[in-house]
């Protein structure tokens, strides 16, 4: 729409980033944001439709444009290189290399720009993932676990970056020195879909839900089951079963002018919910303590 | 960019239209416009170029969300069917037939709309065509030469409407009652090439000639030369050549922050110059005579 753009995931985690769906124009939401390009190691893929890949050929170009020489990995459910394969008639020469990754059906896990990622299924007529986020934090040091086994002092900042010593010919791992586990930060991102339990399953405990906000109404839900979206009441139940921190909803239907009209629907079932704006931007920080 | 689409004509006769090219975002440029989607007949691509075609898919998408039943034409040059048949990977299924033309790399000829469309080549390191529009119109009504021939009034509008009539057992010919020829409507359309004298020939005594403006500054030629493209002012000399009355210059280089700054250059050849803008509207009329 001219008012709107289509949804688009842009990740930045200490200076690389992923892209997440890359619609007609999402280019030029990258451009405006001012990240950059070349930063940009992967492209994930939800499904083929086109509000959600149409812009995979120019983008290709912009990464060529801003000097990409590195591989570049892009992850999609089934049909994968047939998709890239067709769009790429408009652009076949690139000075980088794609590899392609198909990510089956059931959920399936790989990595990206320190982040432990993980696919899911969703259920849209065709087929379609949800992605989830997980940077780990790695446990707080513990000066007197080391004290006590007579570490050096000037051996502490390796153990802290997660590097064994050797002292007095022992091997020390970190995991000796270190306190209990930590609470690292996840979040997921789902769309398009009806409400499907591997989206609560991957959202257990996140710090936020990116989930589509298609119809506003409840009386949409016929056409929700119809066109296989969901209504905000929909996303924000799923947000609460999850127990997630915050739901932002995003790709809403062309039909709704200003979608925080029926946010209501949403925030009455789950509180901390909003409406995604064009180039808004999300910090997630590990929690103090 | 941002704050400039991709250059791309919407050409609107009697309320029937022709897109020439279709870059990424180019149906949002429409949505703007108002001017609908349902009555656009045909998409002239001039070369397959992402910036030139890579909204195809969104904006045959879109023809669908309109409502288009009715077969829709797409001319464009050797490889169509191969480009096409790509980016239709993720616009698979429409409401309407697609009828490729593909066009020689020779002149050659068609009608849609309305006009006399004519195609030629151009010179880009790949195939691309040049379009020229033609708006025939028919010569004036000669009352003196109807009453010579003893036409009764009441048949005079059919004749007027280009329809024979019989009087007394002989039929008469519209061109029996016409005064001479008149000057139609003539434009060309011409982007991403070199200087070639097709460019010429064909926008010889034209309205106005829209051709790109790659680079605005003349110490650019060696860059236009390596990348197929023109200067403002090699534009110029083609518009004063074909002795156009308008020149209109399109497709600036991302380079170039405000293409106005080097309109000297061109308007020092050919006077009549302007840079496009975004949502630019031109009206052409017959003259009154």
């Amino acid at each position: 729409m001219p008012t709107r753009a289509l949804a688009s995931l842009y990740i930045r985690v200490d200076g690389r980033a992923i892209l997440l769906d890359c619609g007609e124009g999402t280019q030029i939401g990258i451009m405006r944001l001012g990240w950059g390009f070349r930063c940009i190691d992967s492209l994930l893929l939800t499904h083929f439709h086109a509000d959600h890949c149409s812009g995979v050929p120019g983008f290709l170009l912009a990464l060529a444009k801003a000097g990409r020489e590195e591989p570049f990995h892009i992850y999609g459910p089934y049909g994968l290189q047939r998709v890239i394969d067709g769009l790429r008639v408009i652009a076949p020469q690139l000075p980088y290399s794609i590899i392609l990754h198909e990510l089956p059906s059931t959920e399936s896990s790989f990595s990206s720009i320190g982040l432990d990622i993980r696919s899911f299924p969703l259920q849209h007529g065709i087929p379609c993932l949800g992605y989830s986020f997980h940077l780990n934090r790695m446990p707080e040091f513990d000066p007197s676990k080391a004290k006590k086994l007579n570490i050096p002092v000037d051996l502490w900042k390796v153990l802290q970056h997660g590097t064994p010593v050797t002292v007095n010919g022992s091997i020390i791992q970190p995991s000796e020195v270190q306190k209990g586990p930590r609470k690292g930060i996840s979040f997921v991102y789902a769309s398009d879909t009806r409400p499907v339990d591997t989206i609560i399953s991957n959202g257990l405990n996140s710090d936020l839900m990116i989930l589509e906000g298609m119809y506003g109404e409840d009386n949409k839900l016929p056409l929700a089951v119809k066109n296989h979206h969901m209504l905000y009441r929909e996303s924000a139940l799923l947000a609460k079963e999850a127990q997630t921190s915050r739901l932002i909803l995003t790709h809403f239907s062309t039909s709704m002018e200003t979608p925080e009209e029926s946010l209501p629907n949403a925030s009455e079932v789950f509180s901390p919910t909003e409406c995604a704006t064009d180039g808004m931007i999300v910090s997630l920080a590990f929690p103090q303590s």
